[in-house]
């Protein structure tokens, strides 16, 4: 049994999830909804807000970033969760495949092509076209069943700043409490603001809270392409007749509820997160997965970062950024894998990762500028 | 053992390829060479030929086009080698994943994109940038190295119409004697223009037979964006420690010589087609392996075509189309899954599919038409 590992289901829900070859898929995506300012700081200003899942994409595989010449980060410096995802990753052995679900950006690297484009501003228009969501979970689905036939346990992930706003938006229409639920990458966490936006939208796309009971419509109106993208890829390895982990914070909770209400069975899926969006005294990741579907477990782990000497990796044990890239998923994969794989041996690694892809070009880039 | 494989370097070669999980890659491209007439009949004519790959593509996964309204044929109605694909990839249960490296119409379905321009005419320009093709052979490594790490063997294939005339005009500026020696989808090759096309783009690109030592040169400028894409994916999942199949006719030997020049290892390669390529007697597959690698061997699978009462697939064992999408490498992994898999089970999946795919659409149609 891992010690790092907590499950809202108890000690045999983590045993269900044991994998042989598990996948990592990131599905990176742009809502307009991130543009509303004050939203999200994935991003160290607002313009570069655009260019977060792009660059998170390029760190997976490169440890480094094309489409910007550094690594995203807050406005004060805190880096990506990619840190952590291509750690574990790393360590584990843990392929990993990025589909592009409307990324304003694009990163340079093989990308599985959706061919959607970026969400709009929930606050002014809807979303998304109907026929593209539904276009979009079909594709999404023959994805997943490609990989369930390759792999025992399929782990989603996202890279879409302004997340949680939509998903808020989307689990409301559909009669979800989620209001003061939804996690934040700061720590103080908006939830005026989201609330405020999130009230406008679904007045201004004519519904009421609980008054949109298809969830394709609902991502539709007050969605973003990542949600159609996640459920088709769950639906498709579910299908396939393997494990599926929706890799990420509350964001995944609106995805539970869209495959939760078109009725599928959701006897091989969990959530994967981080202890710093479960243990997160601002936002209520199990309190929605339990309205949504109890039966689901959220599994978190510990992944020790408040024992690191690295300040970059502390903030996350603080409060900020927490999760992001599937990093807590990916790392429950790599613990799940092995059990030899514990929280402080992946805490070594990330440490590792950090030094390499983010300490080192920072010395070099001062060693540049000041020869 | 299996019967129905037959191989250029014994059966101990076969046994080296047993495999697991085998997954299939299809990379889909366009080069404007196609364009010169004669040159190919993979399309009813001309105008379609470019949607052929993409309506190849969407055929592996539908059983039907979206690009088109029919299945891709030849002007008189022999249809594409997709079907023995698909039979094989559903009747064994092999996940297929559709690389979109330069196709001219995009196939609607989840890609995985390579972010490249179709290939120019070879007559009378360059076919792609030389950065271009090394961009495209590292995300190919990408790719590959990902699928090396679910996967014991990586079969790749093409659908790219025109491509033995750009693989025998890169053969022959690597300095292989490829004349006469690249097969066609048609019974009567059309060699002779194949090698005054072949000629001229040589003279065009300021070449000489055997003048160019840089295989991703003789890429770029005789070649085609399908070549740097399965190469590279080739090396990505040798890399990774698994076996990879080049899933097609003379036009893998083209990435064979790349491979080869590229100083690649190629104890894990091998080459897989259909019998009725082997046993071409306008072409000279086993020939051109000879003088490239010897050491790799061409498996080709008996599928007994010849035996079946469809007019369609009867003509791929009278010297029709004789291979492509991948059909023998698919059909080969098949059996080389499981040796319960043998030519005349595949046989009767492929007939369970011409029926569905071709057959019953047809009939459809005509009841239509003629209500």
């Amino acid at each position: 049994m891992q010690v790092d590992i907590v499950s809202s289901r108890g000690k045999v829900a983590v045993q269900r999830f044991s994998t042989k070859n598990p996948v990592f898929v990131c599905v990176i995506s742009h809502t307009a909804t991130s543009e509303i300012p004050g939203l999200t700081i994935a991003g160290a200003n607002p313009e570069l807000v655009q260019y977060t899942p792009a660059a998170d994409a390029e760190f997976l595989y490169y440890g480094s970033c094309k489409c910007i010449s550094f690594v995203p980060a807050t406005p004060d410096g805190k880096p990506t969760p990619a840190v952590i995802t291509r750690a574990a990753l790393r360590h584990s052995g843990i392929p990993a495949f990025v589909v592009d679900a409307g990324a304003k950006v694009k990163p340079s690297m093989p990308l599985i092509s959706m061919n959607v484009d970026p969400g709009r501003n929930i606050a002014s228009a809807n979303a998304m076209d109907l026929s593209t969501v539904h276009r979009e979970f079909e594709y999404g689905v023959l994805i997943g069943m490609q990989l369930g036939q390759l792999s025992d346990l399929v782990v989603v992930g996202e890279s879409i700043p302004g997340g949680t706003t939509t998903a808020l938006a989307v689990l409301t229409a559909l009669g979800f409490d989620a209001k003061f639920k939804v996690s934040s990458s700061m720590p103080e966490n908006p939830h005026e603001l989201k609330n405020r936006v999130v009230a406008s939208a679904i007045a201004r796309a004519g519904a009421t809270p609980g008054g949109i009971d298809s969830p394709l419509k609902a991502i539709s109106f007050l969605g973003d392409p990542m949600m159609p993208a996640v459920a088709g890829i769950a639906e498709g390895a579910m299908s396939a007749g393997v494990k599926v982990m929706l890799a990420g914070g509350t964001q995944m909770t609106a995805v539970l509820a869209i495959l939760k209400l078109l009725n599928r069975p959701l006897t091989r899926l969990c959530i994967g997160t981080t202890s710093y969006v479960t243990k997160d005294t601002s936002s209520d990741l199990n309190g929605l997965v339990g309205q949504i579907a109890p039966q689901v477990p959220v599994l978190s782990c510990n992944l020790h970062l408040d024992e690191s000497g690295k300040p970059g990796l502390q903030a996350f044990a603080a409060g900020f950024v927490k999760e992001g890239v599937g990093a807590g998923g990916v790392s429950l994969a790599a613990m799940l894998k092995s059990k030899k794989v514990t929280g402080r041996k992946l805490l070594k690694a990330i440490e590792k990762e950090y030094e390499t892809s983010i300490e080192a070009p920072r010395t070099s880039n001062v060693s540049l500028s000041h020869p």
